[in-house]
């Protein structure tokens, strides 16, 4: 099946509001194993959707248009596909009772305009909007397939879970799942290496990503149906964590945060950290994972080398730029005062070199049985070497508490 | 000039790679006056762009094509230009030297397959790239013109500023100019009633947009001249100026940790922070500011209620949420320990709301002459509730030092 999309918006042309449901569409097209072969964006102009859409019915089986479902005389992309197919557009009773039903819940009056959201056309159903007061179009004709979306993200989400996808899985001839593994401490060369045996494999694929948060190793399956997929995605995961081992530490939507939080709840551990230079971002990024307040005790951000000493760290360690034994004496200091179990301690010194900076991050790890410390360079923009030295801490972290 | 953007590349049609080259030029494209009508993605296929470029140059006098210009075979946006106006591709001396001495200068050799980024067409000059080894072309021809761009968006930014822009502005007929004035502490609706006697008028316009840093008038002029439409921009400022005074922090691309970082090192000035559950956030945001090495001392980070305590603060705070009391205890601590001159101490409680969540904020700066400890509630989701209080805790600041 071809497919392309047309995104509908003035806003857009204008650059005004980025158009990221065409990513979204293009992942699960690709998921679906639909060729997706042109994506376009135009403005509220009707002469324009029109000759988009005729161009669109002439070159692909499936069209999917974004935005322009509104209430106002702006939202023309309903008049503009009944008009390219030649068919009457009216209002929809049940429809009508649907908006309405929307507005009386809310305690409103449906406004005069959104009338105009109840009108369809005959070779099309209605694509329920949970969210908006926008229902979507289905129409299928000729062998052609239109899905029509509203434009908010937000909208077009649940409409396309339960509704557009459902449908064109039906249609489609492959289902393709994907994998990520998350792996820290391997360089993306070294994983590419120990990869390699599968890199040229056609089905499933394997490719590497590197990112914040470590290497990204992605297995991606093709087969006619998920159940299929899905064991062909499991044995590939299984014979690379065989090697891979203990470097991988999440899959997918796993964050290293949630995989730390979830060790210290599991193992009734608490937590308290010191920073200088990452400026509260460790402290910050476990703060916002799920159930922090049972396991984080709070954090000590040291910039100024002037208080270290009233913290009561040696003036002689501010001066001389040991790293290790401040991030040692950090950990100490923090795990005590905040009567953690554990107590992280993060410095970060950065330098220019050419275009960028480097960085040299140390973390000590204090268990209140003798401390690690454990140093890491990396080069970057200041802001990636914080996210690098923060996910490095995180990681630290995750591989002591699996050890116990 | 009528425009049209068509983006080169499998992996964007794939949703692997977000297309963010197109709204910067379409921005760009809005502020020269030059109507922008199509943008389309297209695949590394060689038909398939050929037929894209030919439709685009019926229709549009300009064509900005981002992406294929790499080294490997599927990079085809050179040869496919050159099909599509008939014209034989050749490598220039010029250029191959120039490409020669790019890898030169890093001390490596040219690879053979870099040759092909030496390529152009007779109605074709090179568009240099300082960052990288594909320079673009710009083509002119029957009253015609193709700007080819590479893909990456860094190497996008340095070519577009000093060749593509100039070359454009010379053919608009009119520029325009926008300035955004940013706003705190005045609703979107109250800010919309204030601006209402210019949000019909069609020149200069006048619009507004709720952010998390707070309300942003946006005012945008068209002009024959960079030098009129400024004027226009500096009138209609002022006299907004007049109206919403000091609710006014900053314009364009300032940031409050910016103004309120300039403020402190003006003022001599050092500042510490107490904060609880926005994590960190805050001691962050003040860390990344420039120069904040001059002015921040640090800060500490109270979440589990039983260390409350350690720190000096009374128990009976920890358990009556009473918000604004504790975070007058937070500023003054942290400002005594941390041997600052303002402290600040930032609460933040949220509880859930339907889908949402309800925040209450209570900020408190200690100057040592007392401090000022205020309360405002905001709904949304952790993340937006914990932005909305930090940059809420840096309007506080930022009116203090204003006001000093």
């Amino acid at each position: 099946m071809k497919a392309e999309i047309i995104s509908v918006g003035t806003e857009l042309l204008l650059g005004e509001i980025t158009d990221t449901n065409t990513p979204f569409i293009a992942r699960q097209l690709a998921m679906l194993g639909i060729d997706l072969y042109y994506t376009s964006i135009v403005g509220d102009n009707c002469e324009r959707l029109l000759d988009a859409l005729r161009q669109a019915w002439q070159r692909s089986d499936l069209i999917i248009t974004t935005g322009g479902l509104g209430p106002t005389q702006d939202d023309i992309t309903r008049e503009v596909i009944a008009e390219s197919l030649g068919e009457t557009i009216a209002i929809d009773p049940g429809l009508k009772q649907y908006i309405t039903d929307f507005f009386a819940r809310r305690g409103l009056e449906m406004p005069e305009n959104n009338i105009k959201q109840a009108a369809i056309i005959p070779s099309a159903t209605a694509i329920m909007n949970p969210l908006g007061t926008a229902p979507g179009w289905w129409v299928e004709k000729d062998g052609h397939i239109i899905a029509a979306l509203p434009g908010p993200p937000g909208e077009i989400l649940p409409m396309w879970e339960k509704e557009v996808f459902p449908r064109l899985e039906k249609r489609s001839d492959g289902i393709i799942l994907s994998r990520t593994i998350k792996i820290w401490g391997l360089s993306e060369a070294k994983v590419d290496e120990l990869a390699a045996p599968f890199l040229s494999v056609p089905n499933p694929t394997v490719a590497t990503y590197a990112k914040t948060d470590g290497i990204h190793l992605r297995i991606t399956a093709k087969a006619p149906d998920k159940r299929t997929a899905g064991k062909m995605l499991a044995e590939r995961e299984s014979d690379r964590r065989a090697v891979l081992g203990d470097y991988i530490w999440g899959v997918d939507e796993e964050t290293l945060e949630n995989v730390v939080g979830q060790s210290l709840v599991s193992q009734g551990l608490t937590l308290a950290v010191a920073e200088s230079f990452t400026g509260g971002l460790l402290a910050y990024t476990l703060v916002m994972a799920p159930e922090s307040s049972s396991f984080f005790k709070g954090g000590i951000i040291i910039t100024a080398d002037d208080i270290k000493t009233a913290w009561g760290l040696k003036p002689e360690l501010s001066s001389g730029r040991v790293g290790a034994e401040t991030a040692a004496k950090m950990a100490s200091l923090v795990r005590a005062r905040l009567e953690a179990d554990i107590g992280i301690g993060i410095e970060l010194y950065t330098e220019p070199d050419g275009g960028t900076n480097i960085g040299r991050v140390f973390v000590a790890i204090d268990t209140g049985q003798g401390g690690q410390s454990l140093v890491q360079n990396y080069s970057g923009r200041p802001r990636q070497l914080v996210r690098r030295a923060v996910q490095h801490a995180l990681f630290d972290l995750r591989n002591l508490l699996t050890s116990r």
